[in-house]
């Protein structure tokens, strides 16, 4: 099969998550990355680009020099990775959208939600696709969650408990030169949300991923630990879904010995279930009245939304790169598909896109406005 | 050394908690059960007594009765377990107190915020010590990590998230015929709180012994999932601790697979600690910015304060009734030092009594008033 | 009921074992301890029974005195426990056995084989009951074990795994005022198994306990690291069972981490079954192709064999002393049934008797044979 | 940095480990895959080529013609990923070394140790690498646990405890049409060790890795257990490594529960190691007498030769995949060094060669000669 040919822009060499959208592109060889904006520093995007073996002609000083001239080759890319700064998301989704090209980009969907909402516009008006790397539903024990959700194995849910804790940020690291933290708390860049932008909306859409339940209304108590900080680094929230689930979510970037404890326990009259990321090969099921089942990837009791996703046997682990690298397939098949024809729409499957994003950033806005409201409940 | 002679009110034989202050009592040898009114019903009560080797002649039909007759006997109980539903506690309380007898009631103190008020003077009139069997606190990894707080090694504390979910009302179990859920889910004899009352009570208890932190203000939103059940059985409620820190309470019984999941989180400034009840005897331990420490019951890293209350070697698991079996043995020391001519106030130490007993009805009370009204803040 | 007068052969004021058979014997109420022959030191007896509240009339100096002058008494013991260094067990059990007092012994057996093989006339010529406190065997997750291999639920065995590392004597303790490792380390006193003995045999009688299956022979290779220490301190052992079934065993007392990790593996054609006696209220079970089962004492999943010996609900640990008062509880039966005229051998139960012992002393008799020979293969 | 030209010896469709090191070949980005000799079967072979999106050209129908023709070719292959059935690697092996050609190979090193003894002349004299993907070793919390014992924080190594259950061969898979056990169970291709070969060289590498011992002797019990297996699928082996210490390992491809249970623990005088597979991020370390210590991949307390080899923030899991594509990167940086001139002895850094693979082969013969001999002592 012929790889897909991507371009990316941001993921300088000393950001983060470019480097992992890069390996999940990798993983299962669908794509390869042949162009990039990588840093918004003339410089930076020259030597990232050298040290990923890129053509230099093919390595641009912005994001919309490289759609221009990607759009105009007949060999250009058919897919961007969008893996900047939030408030970079917009723009740049917007100008490969409208010149057909396949957009895959970071979460959360934009820094504003002025932006969110006319990127709805944007993503309608293209004929390309757009996917929002929520990389944690990639993971095959979510998958797995989510069907037996969906098959009714928990029964009606009752009660849903989210948590992210990490400890990066106990300290006021954005001050002493970590470039991950600079702009995290700055709002101009990062939006009115810190932690709950950045980790909160993996919770919460984790959370409505695998219950499939929508939230209705929430009351958040946002919080700012660090010394000077100006965006939220704890959150309290406490929510109600459609249909009367109550839910839960902390989320904090000041909790010692957390490192990224992304946890998800879902509750309902026939049973429960329970995964952690940090171990993400497990998903502890407990079906009302028996014994909890500890079922692994790939293992005895894994299901085909589970297997289908999984690469090697169980108790080889697979990681975070891999959850991520399921995104990055997927969204080759979905990209082919169009290409082979297919309508947008019918490709997507369980990809996040649009939606998912727009329901980050309702998230985002509510609990922002709850939590100036003294906690007041704020309809989602 | 000699026995306390010990009373009991409440705890004929298909109860749970009045066999475990019995064990507990049993355990260290400081106490002998010589007297009881062990149910209400006088044929239960008696088939009670024997069955537990009791005088027949000191098997009473009433506390009122026995209290009235122990206190005139020259070898009479010293002291009084109080085992019953919460309606019971106030009365009974007060009968033992004003006369001398020493008094170890079950938690919660009351089942109205009116006994409650009633019991404080109670107290303070009598002579005799009241001691609130908030028997998590008697687990040495608890003690050890409130002397670590106390020592400054997490630093000033930040966020304090306590959880316990149990799952053994998932059915509308008190339809069934189950006992323990019958008194629990009836406003008459449990009060106003159902899970807040039961358990969520244990979890804000243990937050305050370990954090030495007092609540200032909180935000509940209780529901009851099970099928016409009067009373909470799942609550989630946002926290505002004096001084700034910020708290987390999930209390539910409607949680399969979790049978008594009481946990407590604290994260501070400088490290963070975790404790969970089912696995008592390790105590989580992250100096910040350092590998997380599993510190084990009497064994490497234990203090004294952990070490002073357990019996046998590391490896070697204390559980549940050891716990308990602490409040009991520090009781007697207590019952003991006010025998030998010590002040009332003096020889408490870590013991929760009436104090702590307040402060949890006061967290019933205002979770209650929050959340009829819609969860706004209430005052602690 | 009425409790049953004990007496006490050893356990003084800074011995473990002692304190542990206490608590036992009281933790269901089933025993008054009533006479001591606490230490072979006359100062430290008198001392150990005041803690202890013992009439000092029935503080003895030694077990022969003791045994003649209750035995005389109308009110004297009804049973003794053995709670002494190894080379007293046997002529201390003779001693009340041949008067017709109930003895519950700790392990090992006896000292040397020679007293064991003495021992067993010794416990058919009397009338009294001789109980083995091999008391791992007395957690519930372990009977649960024995039962469901007894119903067939993991086919025929294959494979038994083993362990029991500590790390208590890593340093030359000995040497250094431990009085624990003293005697454990002397052959005198201990007999020629050093952690064989001391853990090993609890390791081995585990497996038995809960397999069924008896041993034809092994192949051991013990080791002293601890310098100057003359009995083994780190045991690797292979063993071939009677049937087929292929076991290995790792004891150790030098294992720096390992508090007490008695570890129990089991697997069969059909499933396997794991139990740690660290975390003692889960057993795991996996049926062949299916996902493993977390079965909690007295939670979903528990059988009768279980739910029989546990105290309280599911999710409030118990630990190694309800373990260990389970043989008590089960003794004090066994006692009663005798008392009421039923023969000896219809009372045991499941509880460890002189079989178990003389397994025990063959096992370590054959390990310290086999380790002379290099790791020749020696019949069990 | 251009890709190093990669072909493959074996790997066709519904092999395992092929599908593994293709990835692992790609996740860091320094190899193409353009050439194979996919699969025995012409068929098979070309299919299999085309799903992986090879020139057509460069599908080979063995590995002899796939040799010739792209040492012919100017852009011919520079490495070989051999992963055969065992009995090939050696004949493999030879060809593409003969021609200078880097080989990647699978373990264990040949089927038989007169193959072994062959190649390692082989080696010698060619110019190429010769890398052999035990794999475990890739991973960074193994790297991380090697670098302490040299360090020194545990001290003297007494005892090593290795495991490795699986239980994908409880039934007799073999007869039921899965090919990784047909020929794992048959002699011709695996050689004359079943577990011990497939498995058993694993947990023996990685101990000897991390620890740094020399086996001196060992005595082995092999077993098989599935009805008709020629090949043992359950060995218990107990070691004894030059300068005293002491270990034990256990293999089993019949332990229900066991997914790939490898396991490594060590014990020194100063303190322990232990280390799991399927958790792999996670290294335990107690220095003794204090608390033991979880660290974590890229966290607190990790170091160097673990963050070296990390590609992402803790807390978000690598797995088996990136330990493997350590491996392929650091053949990467070898046989570019190897290609700038530098000697082929200096550049093989921590990667497993034709030592370890030699190494591996006296392990499974001693095993075989040993438990032949009723598990005597046999020299390594």
């Amino acid at each position: 099969m012929k790889r897909i040919r991507l371009g990316m822009v941001g993921g300088g060499n000393d950001a983060f998550i470019g480097g992992v959208h890069r390996i999940a592109s990798r993983i299962d060889g669908h794509f390869d990355l042949v162009a990039g904006a990588l840093s918004s520093t003339p410089e930076k995007a020259r030597a990232s680009a050298e040290a990923l073996g890129l053509d230099p002609a093919r390595s641009y000083g912005s994001f919309d020099e490289m759609a221009e001239a990607e759009a105009a080759r007949e060999d250009g890319i058919e897919a961007v990775s969008i893996v900047t700064p939030n408030h970079v998301h917009y723009p740049a989704a917007k100008a490969f959208l409208s010149r057909g090209i396949h957009v895959i980009c970071d979460k959360p969907l934009t820094a504003t939600f002025e932006d969110a909402e006319a990127l709805g516009p944007a993503v309608a008006a293209s004929d390309a696709l757009f996917v929002l790397t929520h990389n944690y539903t990639g993971y095959p024990m979510v998958r797995q969650a989510q069907q037996m959700v969906t098959d009714g194995q928990i029964g009606t849910i009752r009660v849903v408990q989210m948590e992210y804790p990490q400890d990066w940020m106990t300290d006021a690291v954005e001050t002493e030169g970590v470039k991950q933290a600079e702009w995290r708390t700055d709002p101009a860049r990062s939006g009115a949300g810190g932690a709950i932008g950045d980790i909160g909306t993996h919770a919460y859409n984790l959370a409505s991923f695998v219950t499939g339940l929508s939230g209705q209304e929430l009351s958040a108590d946002l919080h700012s630990f660090g010394t000077g900080r100006q965006l939220d680094d704890n959150a309290h929230i406490m929510l109600r879904y459609k249909g009367g689930a109550r839910g839960m979510l902390w989320c904090s970037q000041v909790a010692p010995g957390c490192e990224n404890g992304l946890r998800l326990r879902v509750y309902g009259e026939k049973g429960a279930l329970e995964w952690a990321q940090e171990d993400p090969n497990y998903l502890w099921f407990t079906p009302h009245g028996d014994a909890t089942r500890r079922i692994t990837r790939n293992g005895a009791g894994a299901i085909d939304a589970a297997t289908s996703v999984s690469r090697i046997p169980p108790g080889h682990p697979e990681g975070y790169l891999e959850g991520f690298a399921n995104i990055y397939t997927e969204a080759a098949s979905a990209i082919r598909a169009v290409q082979d024809g297919q309508s947008r729409d019918a490709v997507m499957g369980k990809l996040p896109g649009i939606a998912a994003g727009l329901e980050g950033m309702s998230f985002i806005r509510a609990c922002v406005a709850s939590s100036r409201d003294n906690a007041a409940w704020v309809t989602l």
